[in-house]
């Protein structure tokens, strides 16, 4: 069994353990976020002598930021990380907004935004700021094509070695 | 009892767990890493709804890296997180090198470097890659003055409201 056949079948141990939950919608409401939202970026060591010890990297998205590059070449090159695995979930809040979206809304209020039937808007009072302007939110618009996207780019990535390029790709 | 003093008190009960071996000192090497190392970064959602819940994002070092901004902004505008912690640890493998030396150690090789009582060194061929120079690797010198300033960033960006900027700070 490859370390990616171990990944997919606890991911299904654990998605059953949900029960009917496990069937729900889980778009992005202001007062009950799915904490699945957050879990993701995932780097595994398989080193013979910590086989199962594993370095995750979470950030909004799970996305291949230069953060999660930084935190990855540091794992592989100063303690032997081997494999890594992008990983994304369905029905992530990072689909129900775009740039445009987080700009609008950090420019009229830094307060938090309401989830209406139209997407979220604001309800806070300002000042807000124009700095969101120059931050890429990283959001997804395709989940699928999110992780391909990310994979790709480590893979391409001219710290990564190229004995790593192999790694599987996979949404769950 | 304030978040911070739960948080606080779950610590304690988490570094008891481990008996003996909180005590021990934990230098970074090539087989036997710290997970500890990579436990960094939490961001806590306070909503009478869902007290309890966390958004953890995890990055090396536990550093408030533009990345950690971006996941820590999308989580309070649009998910009302009103609380947040920056967590480093004691002996973070993270202290243990500067950038000169992974760029020194990446510009020779992209295999797992090894370590001696000297520090790192590369045991693996070339070809290297320079591009290890154009990357901050936000490497600590001081962990206690790092978790400082890293709430100072996090306090002083301009997408953060003013009344999150009371946030606690400890390193644990």
């Amino acid at each position: 069994m490859t370390i990616r056949d171990e990944v997919l079948a606890a991911n299904e141990d654990y998605a059953a353990s949900f029960g009917p939950k496990a069937d729900l919608a889980l778009p992005p409401a202001a007062t009950s976020p799915s904490s699945r939202a957050w879990m993701h970026g995932s780097i595994r060591r398989n080193t013979p002598a910590e086989r199962g010890d594993a370095h995750v990297i979470r950030n909004a998205g799970g996305r291949a930021s230069d953060d999660a590059i930084r935190s990855l070449v540091i794992s592989y090159k100063l303690l032997g990380t081997a494999q890594w695995f992008v990983i994304h979930h369905t029905n992530c809040g990072m689909e129900f907004f775009t740039d445009d979206v987080i700009r609008g809304l950090l420019a009229n209020s830094l307060e938090t935004a309401a989830l209406g039937p139209d997407g979220f808007y604001d309800v806070g009072s300002g000042p807000g700021s124009a700095e969101a302007n120059y931050i890429d939110w990283l959001t997804i618009s395709d989940n699928a094509q999110s992780v391909v996207e990310d994979v790709a780019r480590i893979r391409a990535h001219p710290l990564v070695p190229v004995a790593s390029r192999s790694t599987a790709t996979s949404t769950t």
